[in-house]
């Protein structure tokens, strides 16, 4: 039961989606998409969420993967405003947290200047998602003083100006977004600007999804973790606490992709 | 519907509860609060959540909030293996994200120790759920690289060492985590190691309460935020994302810490 906005025009929900499973949405989440009128969902969505909109839901897919521009930021804002001035509740399904590199920054900027009222759901982010899934504690107390979440897209991205020689002598934990393809750059990176060379990694692609693979290495030997997940979303954490530490036979199994034991489904 | 891991132990699931409002938990931890034997507690979780539990689950509440240790991690460490062992269904519930700040590295290190089969359940972290109330988009590309969460906690902490250099000096959002009472120091290391004065920041309390609170203001005047939030558990955003971009209208409501016409009650 939603108490709706007392408005004449329509309302948008910015949603995180969560990384992918689809009991990682929030409660709140899941609850919004069952009610909507209109759903605008991005390209790392898990679409089976939408099994739980009401058959009459509009629904629009819209999204802009590396290097695939299936519909620019500029449409997708334009759709949200229509959509708002058109009266429907709105829900936009973002991947993992909307306020976490999601490009929510122009949609809502867009929503404000035509004056449609909002609100964000805030959602699993990938790096915390990634972090459960190979049991590794982003701040432990003993090994990391802050983590930091940045994005390794930075190549398409020439905004973003990355502070390497500053995250290269943190003590936090290092948390890379959508950074596969640039990881050995980014291992450069680091190492040049004087972190250790055998500084541990891991390299967690689809987390939470069924296929979710995850590898180990170190700084100076990142390219046999980079050749299987190319093209994957996926995220890099580099720090004292991206050692395995889980059971071996729990390794065994994530390795292969495969977490049969811990299998957990959703009844909502 | 649970698959249950195929153990004579127990087994327990560290989860994430989110920020405070009981719609804010994952759909998969919901479903295992149902299912649980036994659920431990933290103090910042709301409460409401364990009329999930089953009648006959066992509740127990251990929590540490500052200066006031109602349960040392030890006690916390002995239980969670205790229940593992009497082959209980455990949900340890935990404010946030598991893995962020909530010194769950000692505890996944008993459970290791004791050969008990453990999973981490992902939630909703302080500084995405904060940065919604507020619709502070933390990692705005013309604004910020990277998003740094900081705990402020370390007074009491002596294990970390803050790198204020790397704080003052990059060109990320920063999230200080239980910081509240620290922030005229937060500020003061700021502003030495080379922050502007007049550098935006936001200080979320209780965010997603209906008690939720936001106040805004800069680095050199930062005691009039602090007064209002005391002992609150609270979150500060500190960059150039930091300033209110709210409707005024809405702004108006929230700085009464009533969001009446956003409510949206969760219904499962």
């Amino acid at each position: 039961m939603i108490d709706l906005p007392r408005s004449s025009l329509g309302f948008v929900w910015l949603v995180g989606a969560g990384p992918g499973a689809i009991d990682l949405i929030t409660v709140r989440g899941l609850n919004l998409l069952r009610e909507a009128d209109a759903v605008v969902c991005d390209d790392l969505v898990n679409r089976e969420l939408l099994q739980h909109c009401r058959p009459e839901a509009e629904q629009h897919f819209a999204g802009k993967r590396a290097g695939c521009h299936s519909s620019t930021q500029a449409e997708i804002n334009a759709l949200l405003v229509a959509l708002g001035r058109a009266g429907k509740k709105t829900v936009r399904l973002k991947g993992g947290d909307p306020l976490i590199f999601g490009r929510a920054g122009e949609e809502l900027q867009a929503l404000r200047a035509a004056g449609i009222p909002y609100a964000i759901v805030p959602g699993v982010t990938a790096a915390t998602a990634a972090s459960a899934a190979a049991g590794l504690v982003l701040t432990h107390r003993e090994h990391a003083s802050a983590v930091i979440f940045i994005t390794g897209h930075q190549c398409a991205d020439n905004n973003r100006i990355l502070d390497w020689a500053l995250f290269a002598r943190s003590r936090a934990t290092l948390c890379f977004y959508m950074g596969v393809r640039s990881l050995p750059e980014i291992a450069a990176q680091l190492m040049q600007h004087g972190m250790a060379a055998d500084m541990p990694l891991a390299v967690i692609s689809e987390a939470s999804w069924p296929t979710q693979k995850i590898s180990y290495g170190t700084l100076d030997r990142v390219g046999e973790l980079v050749a299987g997940v190319i093209g994957q979303p996926a995220l890099i954490i580099v720090g004292l606490v991206a050692r395995p530490t889980i059971f071996p036979a729990e390794l065994a199994s994530l390795q292969a992709g495969v977490r049969e034991n811990f299998t957990i489904n959703v009844s909502v």
